[in-house]
């Protein structure tokens, strides 16, 4: 039922950052994940706003990269009308639905009128209610490339920044809390070494570590831009390092 | 129709914290808002897990005041089955309801039972209907402190530490996100000291400062026991001081 997979990065994660390359490194912290996990696919393209994975999987590995918001496994179509409609009835499964059409390309109509058309065509060819407010089924329709695509399932991301787009820490494992310190310092788009002082599981960061290897150190490396510890207010101790000392858990 | 308002405060905060100094603290800033505010009342009380404020007024002031989860405007009365039901009735406006018990003493009888037993007297006194799932008049019932608390409002709070908990620090005001970085210091229970790098209308801060009044100084002073920026990764800094450096905004 679909031939690729749309991904979607949100646009506001891009303050301050230069777009090419949050999107550049997006596109191989994808292919990373991708074959990490066995999963076939025969290309990844950045295409106006989207990244296009084209694979028959339906790659919900891609739930824990960071900077995605959301994909979807999508049947790409040409962005004829009729064909659209077809498409659409065909992703009708059970109860209420609706029509969700998303414009990046202009051109056919607008995409209230499309909406109204195309659920038009699946109430008549299946008999199907249309929720506007709370559909069962969300069929969503959108145009760009110069191509249609239709799908009827949304996986949300994780968000964040794509691993690799602002830098090297080093992160002290020295309680539990440090695998919470260092996840978050991989969602903001850091690659990490682990330097641990106490004997600590940290398989858990795997799960997210695309894009880049997690690397062991005894102490503090050289290519490290900053110290992460897992401190909070109330653990607060005063650290002598010769690079900024980050403790992103102060505010917990 | 009240004559009390209950404050709530998260038992979940505590972590780490002595409870004492924590209630001893938001009792004092309770009542340096209500003063701030012009507010009248009789007294603040701390009473098996809630703090108690006897005013007239509703002391909405009381939702900028970090560590309070909740209030209600209540009406204290003794806590005979008879009182209550008469009193539930009252505040029962129009449409749907709900009788919502939470029983700290125990005593009277099952928390379920009397839901049950009051929700029936309002229904035959005045004909609403109940809804358990979305009632648009939610009664509350609390029973401590050997009284019965009626009431049919909640105001959210900001949550956090009351401040005055967890020390003194210095927030360098150095952009517009310093605001925001001061905010999530304060809902930490930090008293701040503003040193101010650019000129920033720090009015806003206002808002939350009670328990201490803020103040500023032109360089790092003595009794600040760290520094605040308010850096994201995007634009870290090393910086040099002899105390710890916190950049809350680190996980933006």
């Amino acid at each position: 039922m679909h031939n690729t997979v749309i991904v979607r990065y949100g646009e506001l994660a891009l303050k301050g950052l230069n777009r090419g390359s949050f999107e550049q490194q997006l596109v191989l912290n994808i292919k990373d994940c991708l074959k990490k996990n066995h999963i076939e696919f025969s290309a990844v393209k950045k295409v106006r706003g989207r990244i296009m994975v084209y694979s028959a999987d339906d790659c919900k590995c891609l739930e824990n990269v960071f900077g995605i918001v959301s994909i979807s496994p999508a049947l790409e179509t040409e962005a004829g009308m009729e064909t659209i409609k077809q498409e659409a009835l065909k992703h009708y499964t059970a109860g209420t639905f609706r029509i969700s059409t998303q414009r990046i390309d202009k051109g056919i109509s607008g995409s209230l009128d499309m909406n109204r058309e195309i659920g038009q065509y699946v109430v008549d060819n299946s008999g199907a209610k249309v929720s506007l407010k709370s559909p069962d089924v969300d069929i969503g329709v959108e145009l760009f490339n110069k191509k249609a695509y239709v799908f009827n399932r949304t996986i949300k991301g994780p968000g964040g920044l794509p691993i690799g787009v602002t830098g090297t820490v080093a992160v002290l494992i020295e309680d539990q809390n440090a695998i919470k310190a260092a996840v978050m310092m991989m969602k903001r788009g850091c690659r990490i070494i682990l330097v641990k002082k106490v004997p600590i599981d940290t398989k858990e960061l795997e799960k997210y570590a695309y894009g880049f290897r997690i690397k062991e150190a005894n102490d503090i490396p050289e290519e490290a831009e900053a110290v992460v510890t897992s401190e909070t207010l109330e653990t607060l101790q005063k650290r002598d390092y010769s690079i900024p000392v980050l403790r992103p858990l102060i505010g917990e």
